[in-house]
C-alpha cells in the first residue's frame, strides 16, 4: 500500500510548522514540490529550508514538478479552476503512479492550511475516488494566512457572538457582505478592498506576514486605502510576487 | 518590562502545537491556567500535559485561578459576554499585578486559536491600552477546531471561488446564510442544526477532535440528524462536557 501526507506546514514563519506536521515530514520517503516559476522560486525554497530543517537521520527524495497554471480566464473563474485541478490531477497521478513505490510515503507541502483556498485535498480524494491508484491518505493541518494575519496584528476575527466571513477579491468586489461584520479577504489580485471604501470599515492588512519581508497596516479602510495600494504595488515589483490578506470590521457605532 | 504571551497551543491533539509555541512555552516564567469547574478538568489536564511535554530545562510557576462563568442570560448573549470579559480583566489584571514580576514573562495557553471565539487577546488588549499596567504582550497562532475538523474529514472549508462562513449555533438557528454554502458552526449547544434540516445540506461533524474521545460522522444533515443528536447527548453525559464542531455545504445540484 502506498501512503500519501497533506502536509500544512503553515503560512510565512518556519516556525509554524506544527509538531504533528515534523513527525509526518519524518515519515515520508518522497516530497511532491510544484514550483510555479521563477516568482514563486522562494515559495519552493521555503518548502526546501522546512524539510532541511526538520527531517532528521532520514533518506528521502525531493521531486519537482513545474505546476500547470491557471487560464487567466476572469470571465469563467470557476471553470478555470476546475480544469486547472484536472491537469494537477494528472500530475498528481502520474507522481504517485511512477514516483511513489509500493510501501513508501509521499508528502505534498501545502503552505498554510489544507481546508483553506487549497486544492491539494480535493484532488488527492479525487484520485482515491477513481480507484486508479490505491493509496492511504491524511491530512495534517496548519496554520493558515488568516491566522498569522490575526496574530500579528493581536486581534480576534470575530465580534463577540457575531459571524465571520471568509472570501475571495472576486467576491469582496460584489460588495461587503450584509449579515457578517468581519470579513477575511484572501487571493485578492485587484485590489478590492477600494470597492468597498464607502462602507465605514477598518482594515488589518499584511503581507509576507511571518517572514522577513512581512509588512502590516492597520487603520480606518478610507484613510490608508491609497497607502495599502502603494505598498502592494512597491512590493508586488520588489519581490516579483504578493502574498496578503486583510480583515476588514465595520466599525462600531459609538459604544453597542 | 513583563512580558505576555498568548499562545494558541491547538484544539485537542498535543501534537498540533506549534515549534513556535514550544518556543514561547520555554520562554514562560509563569502559566495563567483558568479553570472551569469539574467537567473542564480535562482540559486543564490537556495544557498542563502541554507545559510538561513540551518545557525543556526551565523553572516555572504554574497559577491556577478559577475562571468567572458567563451568566446564563439567553435573552443577552453578548452583554453577558461583555460582563463576563470585564470579570476576567480583573482576574487578569490581578495576575500580571500580583503574579508576575518585572523583567517575568507570563503565558496564557489558549485552546486552539486565539483568534477565533477566544476572549484572551482582547482582553489583554484592553489592559494593554488602560495603561494600568506595564507589559509587551505577543499572540501565537494555534490549530483551530475548524482546522482539525477539516483534516480529519479530508475536506476543504470553501467550494472552489466561494466563500466560507462562520458562525455560532445562536446565529445558524437564525437560519442558513443565503450568500455562502460552506458555513462552520462552532459553540452550539442546542443542536443548531435541527433548525436548518429542510435545508439540502451535507454536514461534517466531529467531537473531541484529536483526542483519544474523537467521533466524526459526515453525511446528508437530515439522515444523520438524529444520530448526531444522539451521540451529542450521550457523549455530554459520558464526558461531563462536549467540545464539537460542524460544516455545513449546501449539495450541489447535478454537476455545476
Amino acid at each position: 500500500m502506498k501512503r500519501i501526507l497533506i502536509i500544512g506546514i503553515g503560512a510565512g514563519n518556519p516556525e509554524y510548522v506544527t509538531i504533528q506536521a515534523v513527525n509526518a515530514l519524518n515519515q515520508a520517503d518522497v516530497f511532491f514540490v510544484m514550483d510555479k516559476g521563477p516568482p514563486k522560486h522562494k515559495l519552493v525554497a521555503l518548502r526546501t529550508e522546512i524539510i532541511e530543517r526538520y527531517v532528521k537521520d532520514r533518506a528521502y527524495r525531493i521531486v519537482q514538478t513545474s505546476s500547470p497554471e491557471r487560464k487567466r480566464d476572469e470571465l469563467n473563474y470557476v471553470a478555470a479552476v476546475r480544469e486547472l485541478n484536472e491537469e494537477k490531477q494528472r500530475v498528481f497521478e502520474r507522481l504517485i503512479g511512477q514516483e511513489l513505490s509500493d510501501g513508501e510515503c509521499g508528502a505534498f507541502l501545502v503552505w498554510g492550511d489544507p481546508s483553506l483556498y487549497d486544492s491539494t485535498t480535493r484532488i488527492i480524494g479525487a484520485i482515491s475516488r477513481s480507484g486508479r491508484h490505491e493509496f492511504e491518505y491524511e491530512v495534517i493541518p496548519g496554520i493558515s494566512s488568516v491566522q498569522a494575519l490575526a496574530a500579528k496584528h493581536r486581534i480576534a476575527l470575530n465580534e463577540i457572538g457575531q459571524s465571520i466571513g471568509i472570501t475571495n477579491g472576486r467576491r469582496l468586489a460584489e460588495g461587503f457582505p450584509h449579515d457578517v461584520d468581519s470579513v477575511v479577504v484572501m487571493l485578492d489580485a485587484q485590489n478590492a478592498f477600494r470597492q468597498v471604501c464607502n462602507e465605514d470599515l477598518d482594515i488589518y492588512w499584511g503581507a509576507y506576514v511571518g517572514t522577513p519581508d512581512e509588512i502590516l497596516v492597520a487603520g480606518k479602510l478610507c484613510d490608508v486605502v491609497d497607502e495599502i495600494e502603494r505598498i502592494r504595488a512597491d512590493a508586488r515589483e520588489r519581490h516579483g510576487w504578493i502574498m496578503d490578506t486583510y480583515l476588514l470590521k465595520r466599525r462600531r457605532k459609538a459604544q453597542q
